[in-house]
């Protein structure tokens, strides 16, 4: 079932012991505990234990951890022969992507004596960096051999470092839950890239393009872990106190209203009045999205619910009508539909992000204004230009993903990566040992037909 | 498969934006942030960010939530065609109900200056009002259309708030884990509402009501959710400190004796001596209902652990005897068997919190008498009648809840809201698009019988 | 299918309920609150609500139940028919084994004038010494009954806390994550058991033993979230503060480097260069086994990534190469290759426990030290000595885990506890009710089936 090219035997070993002997190297150079992890430098100040950071936000790191490993990686066991793959690969990446991400995360953020200092915040930043790379892999599931995947980590991390580094730390804009670093940017870079995969003989796999019933069952598992614990993604590196609380806050509820319009319009557009599974395991999530940076601004529940509402209405839309558009027109394959899921509500985000931050006044945040916008808190913004420095970051991010997207997909096409054919896509079986689908079922089967097979012979 | 009564095109959006925009408009006229999420108000004093509530409950409201999304959606996923709709459902419900438990709850639970105040025990307590929908749920599980647990949900957190109200604010009563308000007040509100929607011709849909193999898995996976984030749930919303610690500690225990006596009782009662997935499903759960109201008193971890014992026995019972008697007698089909793990458990708990306020000492409690019984601390009222305030309220929620199903039951009736047919119980198409069940398998099974057809016709 | 031995309609709920009862009576006589959760002794005091051990330690805790139920017992419903048994055998166990722990752990870490003093940390400790059991658990899963299971753990648990006793207490050694006292004892422990209980004709059950496609999915949830929580499993009860930090942080790492030296190895010595999902269920966990000891030590993360890596390359080859002559020299029938997963890597991780505490000084640790090697704070020993302490402390956990198991092997032995025979190891239907594998698949087959045998009559 397997050619030269697509073999792993000696490809894949060769590039994860390569890639994981300089990541060993390079830590061992670079990579420092902060002084909240040290044992020396941090008995070395008079702190009391629950001033660790530890404390703050280990518990939303765990959350995060969970929707990255078993939320994306079960979100994508919809397929119906490509769970081991869905899961192990997105495992596999991930393990990569994040310990990648803490050497470009820590060089760009800011190094200490040439030193990487890391600790449970650059914990959350890695494995948010991580969920950039697996939104990408959304588009380009079925399609892509590991260790493509694997280059496409190692250089999309590099370019999301590079635009975090310019959103944050040079214009100046916050983005705590990453509507346009994480899902923005992991969304169209995956996009252009599976453009320049563009399979036009995808259908000779069609046949596996498409869920079956217990599938369905375990793509709810990474749903609903994701739903539930989306609240923690946003606010798991915004400031303590009272930045935390109402960005859990404020995404709980744009999620939930999100949930109701999703399930309205799927109804409105299915067949025959019927749910569509892709709608609720994809579109429900969109609120979460879209609360990705103005969850921490004083959104209010009200803002938040409208907010999660049109997400869930534009997501829905955009499976219904424009990803036909979009593989026939554009010639992007989009397996999972993550313009839907992370791109347009990303942009969505993007956008209330500069609204609110634009319309932001002492009168509301308070003393809070430091924490939330340090810039306009010190006097040395108007918010309305920290609202145009938000817009001009999603410009920023569209720009360096569709070009970083377009760079990454050629090289992605090198032949040696091992690209499955077309028509072995969407298949576990060219890449895993797969044992039969069911007990005894294939042995009953073989017993009718050879039966069969007798007395035709006879 | 469907007719025009159970078609959702239209009806399922019309309610659900209907829904949604009622909740926003409310959220905008009447939900505030509480000071403890409002960026101004927060820090306008002088507090330490670990003084945030948001530190001592937000890990519990998050496994909270996930008891309500995983736990309670994947407990239903036993039936062989109904995962869609269990897992889905719940999804929808719970996501509605949380929304409106909030505005509810926050009514009753008092106005600041004509605003609703949220904030993290704002969201546990609305994740509980939602446990109580989904619990009434199980008991028309399979029979009911998406329409009308919408119009129940609405109607039970109504209801709910009410109850709640009574017997917390008007009594004065203890039930933080809700063994009266959550699980007795869910389940005989579900089971009477079961009662109004009897089909006698149930029996049209019986070859679906029951599980398969990886259907049961299915549900192990809610199950154990339940079972492990438990003491999560009865300590979520007690008082800080010690209260949480012993409410946890004693939940912990009740359960994992609760387990030994569930599959003890199970062995002895099912067929042939053969443990029954049902039993364990479900009455392994028994003791986490049970100590919802006494968890955070003095109940001792012995106390906790004949509470459990006997509630995984008085639950493998009722599954194995009173059910049957519900059905053929009172004409009560109650698809999950709530009775068993949430009903009898929950009197079970009102019983033994009510005895244990009784005999609560300040040699027992000391200072922190305060924080379990105010009332009892204060010197207001004897302990004795705490434990008779603790018994009038079961009352109470018994009759609350029968009253309230009765009237919601005949409510549900309407022919608008699109139940099922008899003959389409159980069964996820009449609501969703459903894949095959399995990659092939059909196809294969159609060419032997296509061969067969062809043979007989020559 | 059953015959007299195998049936459980009076052993199993006779065990369950003298063992249950036995603890009960044991919990009232002996168990009490600590002075963290009891009412009193903690109002009795001027603490804050926020030192109470619950904040520090709570979400750790709740992180390890999800890996003891969740993730243990779903790891091995990679068996085609023992799904229930996995996740139900491994429910009842560890219900009764975490609380016949608190009582010999308490004995042993000494009581408070006769009585058992209990709180988070003793939860945690239950639950680390109910993993002991659960990997014992894996080497015989499939070819015992829930009865000899409940003998096992009731026997392991007591001499889990013996040799846990001699270590921690007698020898000083260091063991937060459990190397020695978790993995490498119940590796060891459960190997020889099943060497006592050696089937020479297993073979009858070896089409029974093997994977289908959904079981191995199953099966990954178990894996990831194993995974996912292993930081918060060394670190649950590490020092407050910087120590829990460093634990988790090095944990991390290391899983993530052992991730790709799983999937490199996997690939190089499978099949056909194809990935085995054996491996990366199993192995992919080597490198959070291989920092239980060291995890909370100066490590760094260079190290910790190197323990990690090789961890990953032993497991992998211990799958390969070593389980079958394990089987065919040794007669160890080891169902989960526990000793690829717990045993080498458990050892791994005692030795780089030993060589790190071995080159410990106050250079790096400062006053850290007195958390981590509070004897050579104190100049009691030398670092050096307490190296060979760690050293020693595997031997004797060796030498514990070989002896315990030979004995408790042949009390399991006894045919009064039921074991299935060889013709019906590896599956559920002995033990269970079990339902039909596929809705309508089967009625569809005898269609077939039936027509095929009516027209050969004719």
């Amino acid at each position: 079932m397997t050619d030269a090219s697509t073999n792993m035997r000696l490809k894949l070993p060769i590039v994860c012991f390569i890639l994981q002997i300089i990541l060993i190297i390079l830590f061992g150079v670079l990579v420092q505990y902060d002084h909240e992890v040290d044992a020396k430098k941090w008995h070395s100040h008079n702190h009391s234990d629950y001033d660790n950071d530890f404390y703050y936000r280990y518990p939303s790191f765990q959350d995060v951890h969970v929707m990255i490993f078993v939320g994306f990686g079960f979100l994508m066991t919809f397929l119906q022969r490509y769970g081991f793959s869905s899961v192990g690969f997105n495992f596999l990446i991930a393990a990569f992507a994040l310990q990648w991400a803490t050497l470009m995360q820590g060089f760009f953020h800011g190094m200490h004596g040439g030193k990487i200092h890391i600790g449970v915040e650059s914990m959350i930043n890695a494995d948010f960096c991580t969920g950039s790379v697996l939104i990408s892999f959304g588009a380009v599931l079925g399609k892509t051999s590991p260790i493509q995947l694997l280059v496409m980590a190692a250089f999309e991390v590099t370019l999301f470092a590079v635009n975090e580094f310019i959103l944050l730390s040079l214009l100046g804009a916050k983005d705590a839950g990453g509507s346009m670093t994480i899902h923005t940017f992991g969304a169209y870079f995956g996009l252009i890239v599976a453009r320049v995969l563009y399979r036009p003989n995808l259908n000779k796999s069609k046949h596996r393009n498409s869920s079956v019933y217990h599938s369905d069952l375990f793509a709810m598992i990474g749903t609903i872990f994701l739903w539930m614990f989306w609240p923690s993604f946003n606010s798991a590196i915004t400031a303590h106190g009272d930045d935390q609380h109402r960005t859990a806050l404020n995404t709980y509820y744009s999620l939930a209203a999100c949930t109701l319009s999703t399930y309205g319009m799927s109804a409105l557009t299915a067949h025959d009045g019927k749910l569509d599974m892709v709608h609720i395991q994809n579109a429900a999530l969109a609120g979460g999205v879209a609360a990705g940076t103005a969850g921490e601004m004083m959104l209010t529940p009200f803002g938040s619910m409208i907010v999660g509402f049109l997400a869930g209405i534009i997501s829905v839309l955009g499976y219904k009508f424009l990803s036909p558009i979009l593989e026939e027109k554009l010639k992007i394959q989009d397996t999972c539909g993550v313009h839907n899921l992370h791109g347009m509500p990303g942009i969505l985000g993007a956008i209330v992000g500069a609204v609110t931050a634009g319309v932001a006044s002492t009168d509301t945040y308070g003393d809070g204004m430091a924490d939330v916008f340090p810039d306009v808190a010190t006097g040395n913004v108007e918010a309305s230009f920290q609202g145009i420095r938000q817009a001009i970051s999603l410009a920023v991010t569209l720009g360096m993903a569709l070009l970083g997207g377009l760079i990454v997909g050629f090289i992605m096409k090198l032949p040696v990566f091992g690209a499955p054919p077309d028509t072995l896509c969407f298949e576990d079986s060219i890449y895993w040992e797969v044992p039969g689908a069911e007990e005894g079922h294939e042995d009953q089967l073989t017993t009718v037909m050879s039966a069969e097979t007798e007395k035709l012979n006879s």
